[in-house]
């Protein structure tokens, strides 16, 4: 399968070299100058589970995209997501009414995005739980294991959703076909909804939002908002053991001294968030059915002002 | 008049200087013993609107006040709002049936604190746009003109009140009898409940809150939830006078450089806030009442999880 990662930064460079590895063909496509020339000039390097490992593999900047490249089968989307769109304006050339696309990005909203550039039958939805670091340009930390789940969007797209399940899988990245990935999409984006926006306007780790005697009803109101709205599109979120999920990641012992991504982007890279694609979103949707989302709303207004204050770009 | 001055910081010395360089008999009282002993040693001292003048004043702790001592005609209560019952505790040998207690505090609620140490006849609540500022142990600054509005909780006290107005006008204190006191408590408390909590938890001044593209809708959200919980005490806020005020302090050529107090202890001096005194108390009343105060609610949650962050005391 001719498949296109549309964003590869750390998560986009795990899925393109693993699908490559297993011998597709695979195109990167990245903004970042310096890691392109270090992945024409060196191949992508990884630190994989221990060993060095360079993947030879094509990288282009989206502007590069034009009609002397062949069209794909697949594209990935792993772009920041307001950065979503921009992409595909410009890698047109490369999607033809074939071209499928896959987004595994966090957040809300990514299909309404896409459905601009492709049929809603040939959107795919996933939600991923491996992980991947930056160790500079051209090169990635890929540790441990993890899994994808991939549902099509509309009905008929389940035949070819299969196809890339198995292709996936083959490639090591322990894919299944879900019944419901809108639930996990949900479910993820309440755990984005509250560490993400708490940690970072509160400057502290997940144990340190988790230890404040006041982290439960905040947390609890949040994931009530996602809820309320998620049962307007159908979603039936189990508040409680969402907010059990989200709770155990409160233990310094496993992920708790982490620093969420959007804490990085922005306190500490001075980066814009992805808060309008999470909480961001919810408030937005709320708007649209009437549901009252004050904690969303709030949260979404303070970190556009932290934005704002630190100058983030 | 016998007065007593519990919590002699910065704009309680002012208050005490200027009631006794008019004649009255003043003391003092104070939990910060290099304070007492400062004041002791050398008197209170003051750069007096640019001249350095010292006012020799008795000054006691509240565990020093008992029986030996005299009571009072009029306590003027300016702790820190989570002081103030402690304080009182404390100081019940000089309070009597005929003493007045004047709460010249921030924030809502000090008469119902007040009332379990005297009648609700011998309560006076009072505003004051004087400022003040502590300099050390001993020595305050005071710069600047200003005014106080006084006037009795209940129609009995009023013509006591009314000598009180007397005697801090005839020590320049520009003090006026005011026919609605609580809506100036209101106003002032919706300007704390807006930028105290806002810089507090985005770090930053008055400016910096004022020039991002969502204070609008933060302040004005908030002045709103302000409103609605005053009306149900008989106040009716003008919300949009009240948002064009706080909007003028936004002005770096005014006071917008400035740090709020809120600021100041937590981020500054790791200190506990007066949150619950004001956003928080309109969350409590707010709950009584049955109105929704998302953001009083989830404003006061953030700044204790600061609070325990910061490890503030």
């Amino acid at each position: 399968m001719k498949i296109a990662i549309a964003g590869a930064g750390a998560m986009g460079s795990r899925i393109g070299l693993m699908l490559h590895r297993a011998g597709n063909e695979v195109i990167l496509i990245d903004r970042w100058a310096a890691h392109i020339q270090m992945i024409r000039d060196h191949g992508l390097r990884a630190n994989y589970n221990g060993e060095d490992i360079v993947e030879h593999m094509q990288i282009y900047s989206p502007e590069e995209i034009d009609a002397k490249h062949e069209s794909v089968d697949l594209i990935v989307a792993l772009t920041k997501s307001m950065g979503l769109r921009e992409m595909f304006e410009e890698i047109k050339p490369i999607i033809t009414e074939n071209t499928y696309v896959l987004s595994l990005m966090n957040g809300l909203g990514h299909a309404e995005d896409l459905a601009e550039f492709v049929d809603r039958d040939h959107i795919i939805l996933g939600v991923t739980m491996w992980t991947a670091a930056m160790e500079g340009p051209g090169k990635v930390k890929l540790f441990g294991t993890g899994n994808i789940e991939l549902q099509n969007l509309a009905p008929a797209g389940a035949t070819f959703t299969k196809d890339v399940v198995q292709i996936f899988d083959d490639a090591g990245l322990n894919a299944t076909y879900s019944q419901n990935v809108k639930y996990s999409i949900w479910r993820k984006a309440c755990v984005n909804g509250t560490l993400n926006g708490l940690c970072t306007i509160l400057d502290t780790n997940i144990t340190g939002v988790g230890t404040t005697s006041t982290a439960a009803e905040m947390v609890q109101t949040i994931i009530n908002e996602f809820a309320l709205v998620a049962a307007k599109e159908g979603i039936e979120l189990d508040q409680t053991e969402v907010y059990e999920h989200i709770t155990a990641t409160y233990d310094p012992a496993g992920i708790g001294l982490h620093y969420p991504s959007m804490y990085q982007d922005l306190i500490k890279n001075q980066r814009l968030t992805e808060i309008d694609y999470i909480n961001g979103a919810v408030a937005a949707k709320g708007k649209k059915y009437g549901i009252s989302t004050p904690y969303c709303t709030f949260l979404t207004q303070l970190v556009h002002a932290k934005e704002e204050i630190l100058g983030a770009k």
